[in-house]
């Protein structure tokens, strides 16, 4: 049994990718940073790796992270500039007894002294997008519309779970702003035993229910996991609402140890792509706990 | 009622006149703060704040982060330098809706925007230790003996909990790695309805479990937080040893809602401070799951 769940309709072509290599026998963890390399890569989406938007300084800074289900190891980087593949930067590092998070710019000299590839991660148009952003001076950061950090969880013939996240975080934040991404628990968490999840959206509110972990811990009581996914989101919403504040902006995807898999969102609509079984698709959820199979010509003008 | 519990002999002092301020009507938060705060200051403790000992580039990094169980937000800042008291640098990030995390020169910037004292943070007697290090080459890094990061946990008088930590991490660490520390989950978590807990010990392991969101989940399913801990080291414990793994150095600590608190550790003695109802005094727990209250000449020799 092989399966793989992406956040957002990015991940949909880098996705189908790595379902054939599980399905050749590749194991999880390459095939989940199979995934997400593809993301990283493609400057059309600005929210990931190469071509991603800028703090406000205009710096494009990188958070990524790695976890493997059977050791329950992760690795992963914090605030880190011109890794061209931050996934490949928390892959390495996984494995490792210390030393397996590192943030600036001793996470940079590991990417160099381990031989990875180094870039400027500007574009044209992402510098374009920073300088009228610079001159509009936004309020208040929001997490972004229609994609974000990309996460993918990978299931192999063996029965290993892995989970890859990678981002550049909000768009015009304050320099060393970290989010949920390379956080274990909160923007993934993964257990041979009982499953990986991961989470996207405003990382700062993902962060104060530790999503990942307590959908992962859900899926441990039994729970499916896409009622894992809603309950965990319900519960944090609940507690917001308590609190005064509005829903936010949440996403989470899990992956169970039998190949099922589920998400929960606050959103209208949150695409992903998954394969179980069959070959991989598309799927949008909503917050009504709606999800449902998707054409791509259906989310056109979503990433 | 109120409530305090830090981690090791050297918070005592600090955990005394933190209990005073909360009889006499602070605020968790202020107690909390108050109790780090003289650990950070004091070049006697080599793992925390002034005098904290260096990576082996011979920096000295500091995590720290607070967290408010009556709104979940935490701030904390993550390898940052120079700032003299990193806990009040995370507490004054608590509570903002985005970059409330800050990694690096991030981090140092707000401190000195916002006002907090910066100081060399090296001592003549932390230099010649990283000296004599640098000289040896460390084969393998290993937790501190007797103490490590500070952790408090504090209940006032309102049913508000609050938790405060702060580290300068591993001894001879690699520029930029990052421990459980400042991560929300694993080194600390705090929730006025189920109670709040903290970790110290080797960061990578305790980040594996995400041990001080699962202590408070157990505690919100109906375990004492001795209880709590005891069994989220077992089950983390249990798990490293099917991998083949020892069983580390972890110590946990939890404070419940109703001023009850526990701890738990994988060492044959784990000093820890706390007041509860009656006056702040020296507990030790042991592996073996046993808590005792000790006289502060019994721990002669820890700090």
């Amino acid at each position: 049994m092989t399966a793989i769940i992406g956040t957002w309709k990015m991940c949909l072509d880098g996705l189908r990718e790595a379902h054939e290599l599980l399905q050749a026998g590749a194991c999880a963890g390459d095939a989940v940073v199979h995934a997400v390399t593809r993301v990283e890569d493609n400057p059309a989406y600005c929210s990931v790796g190469y071509g991603g938007l800028p703090d406000w300084d205009g710096h494009v800074m990188t958070d990524a992270a790695f976890m493997d289900g059977a050791t329950l190891r992760m690795g992963g980087i914090i605030s880190a500039e011109n890794i061209k593949n931050p996934i490949l930067a928390a892959r390495l590092l996984c494995g490792r007894e210390t030393n397996c998070l590192l943030a600036g710019r001793g996470a940079e000299l590991f990417a160099v002294r381990h031989g990875l590839s180094m870039r400027d991660m500007r574009t044209e148009e992402s510098m374009k997008r920073w300088r009228e952003a610079v001159r509009e001076r936004p309020e208040r950061l929001t997490a972004y519309t229609g994609h974000d950090t990309v996460c993918v969880l990978g299931l192999d013939d063996a029965g290993h779970l892995a989970a890859g996240v990678s981002t550049s975080g909000l768009f015009m934040k304050d320099p060393g702003r970290v989010g949920d991404s390379p956080v274990i628990g909160s923007g993934f968490y993964a257990d041979d035993r009982f499953g990986a999840a991961a989470a996207t959206g405003l990382g700062e509110d993902i962060m104060r229910g530790c999503l990942s972990y307590e959908v992962v811990s859900r899926m441990k009581r039994g729970q499916s996991p896409k009622e894992a996914c809603e309950e965990a989101l319900r519960e944090l919403s609940a507690r917001k609402m308590e609190l005064g504040e509005d829903a936010g902006s949440i996403s989470l995807i899990a992956l169970a140890p039998d190949g099922r898999f589920g998400a929960a969102t606050t959103l209208p609509c949150f695409p992903f792509a998954a394969a179980s079984g069959g070959p991989a698709g598309l799927y949008a959820a909503d917050l009504h706990g709606t999800v449902r199979s998707v054409r791509p010509e259906e989310l056109d003008g979503v990433d």
